[in-house]
């Protein structure tokens, strides 16, 4: 049985969360039952949910349990299976969690996927066609409904979220506006992503002048908003929203650790009436296959290239969660393991 | 040509509204050019929607014009007609502002509408079977789309929004709590209404204390909310919505006078996945006949009995108009002219 490291969560938050919250631990990796596979993970994804989980507050997924193994997305390779499912080789992705390897009971629906790696790298699938992928899909597709013609925004425009959401915006014929933070990841999310514009919040001290940015690089306003931060971002895109419309709510990381962010004007969505709706994209599993098959076509042709912050080494788990909620990380965030 | 007097709009509000702002005045009725009506009128409605359109402000609705009858529904009698479409004696609702008399051009749609006075009386044409009504119908039925067993919450219960709301959603087997102000309209909710409860929020100081309220009235959580005031009340319901809520935003009359009103928890949207959407009745007509067609049958049958506030004569239209505002009226505000 093979020594498996794991990053467990130690102790809760206090505000701002930091390094001492976790705990390095190492366990054996049991024997398999029948039924079980052994994964040897390559790859942890990073995302900004797990620091809503890290503490011990109602929402709509339980709170990360102390002592325990961080959860999260995770692609690797089979090494052992007693099913009849799954081969030795098999390249996986599932929920095994920030540790080496997991033992997982691969008859239960949805706990492990196969994927293809001759036509997408194994660690998108954690990212563009993955999760952070289907999540843009959603937002864009069942919630904004966008039109051709009609001009979409998404915050966080660099990210595994953002990236997907402009490339599927753009292959519906829409204008899209990023905004993201610093100079080096806006001229990514332009020349590389594709976006019509993007706005650096950096440089701008409040929602008015945020505003005023956005005024300019849509200049037939906003149709469609898709939200990851939260606070002043949100008050800016509102005050340019068109009449009709959407916003799909799908993070908020700038309240994650605790501190008040207030909607500044709420009756924007009356004058405008605006359509506001959260999600969590697990929730909507139907929509999975159709997503990824976009989502996977856009990657294997070019037309999304989505860019991928990359640790190396399990203890390097926590430093670069910590570094993703601060904004550090450029494009989807990884942990390499081997 | 009778004389007809009028509320003119004189200024525009600093802050809040105050009689100061209207002006009376007296015009001749001019002659009726073909296709014309002359209607006189009998009741004026008044609705908190006026407030907003004093401000010189972009909204869904052009401002009030400044030196010109206040605009709002009327009802009332044809006098006069060059339309083949009308015969004086023809009872009538229109919008023909806060005067004694309007010409109305008959053959534009939707400028005038018959109504049948046998079943249901003139003034209710104004409240529960006219556009609050419908408000109520359309915040309900399509943004909601409520569930038999659900529960629903409605703010301002006691007047012409409310109550009809309240009526529409019993009838769909939905238990219904109301929020009104003062310990007599909480009675008239609960007593004459039909709601299973309601809340007195002059009671209550902080949202926090509200919620209190809220969750021993709704121990099932809330699933539906129609939202007329905003602030402090829609923080309070936010923190008691099930997964999965509706909150359909029709007015947010706390944030008429221009004071901010921000929404404390917007957070909330996102872990509770609720879908905030604001709409605005005028602009979905396509409803209005089968809407109209329950409300009557409702109204018709006793199981909605509107409550109205009646102030007598034009020139009380200000000061009655400021009351409502303050949510001094008891019920549908309306203004008796003959």
């Amino acid at each position: 049985m093979p020594r498996n490291r794991q990053v467990h969560l130690d102790n809760r938050p206090q505000g701002e969360a930091t390094a001492s919250n976790f705990k390095l631990a190492t366990a054996e990796t049991p024997p398999l039952q029948e039924g079980q596979v052994l994964v040897r993970h390559q790859f942890l994804s990073l995302d900004p949910y797990m620091r809503g989980r890290m503490n011990d507050a109602k929402s709509y997924a339980a709170p990360q349990p102390l002592g325990q193994v961080m959860q999260g997305g995770t692609a690797g390779e089979v090494v052992e299976s007693r099913s009849p499912r799954y081969q030795p080789g098999d390249k996986v992705v599932g929920m095994g969690g920030w540790q080496e390897y997991s033992v997982v009971n691969a008859e239960q629906p949805g706990a492990l996927r196969k994927v293809d790696t001759m036509h997408v790298p194994l660690s998108h699938y954690l990212g563009a066609v993955g999760m952070p992928g289907v999540t843009a899909w959603y937002g864009l597709v069942k919630i904004i409904e966008p039109q051709a013609g009609q001009t979409m925004v998404v915050s966080a425009a660099s990210g595994a979220v953002g990236s997907a959401f402009g490339a599927l915006a753009k292959a519906r014929g829409c204008r899209v506006v990023g905004i993201a933070g610093g100079a080096d990841k806006c001229r990514y999310v332009v020349d590389e992503l594709g976006f019509d514009a993007c706005i650096d919040y950096k440089e701008h001290k409040d929602a008015a002048s945020l505003s005023k940015a956005l005024k300019e690089a849509c200049p037939a306003g906003i149709d469609g908003y898709f939200e990851n931060v939260g606070g002043m971002v949100l008050d800016a895109v509102m005050m340019r929203m068109n009449a009709f419309g959407r916003i799909a709510l799908c993070g908020m990381i700038s309240g994650y650790d605790g501190q008040p962010i207030p909607m500044a004007y709420p009756q924007l969505l009356l004058t405008n009436r605006l359509k506001l709706q959260g999600f969590i994209v697990s929730e909507h599993m139907e929509v999975w296959p159709e997503a990824l098959k976009e989502l996977g076509a856009l990657v294997g042709s070019g037309k999304l290239r989505p860019r991928e912050s990359v640790a190396e080494g399990l203890e390097a788990a926590p430093e670069a969660f910590l570094g993703l909620l601060k904004g550090k990380n450029f494009g989807k965030q990884l942990v390499k393991l081997t």
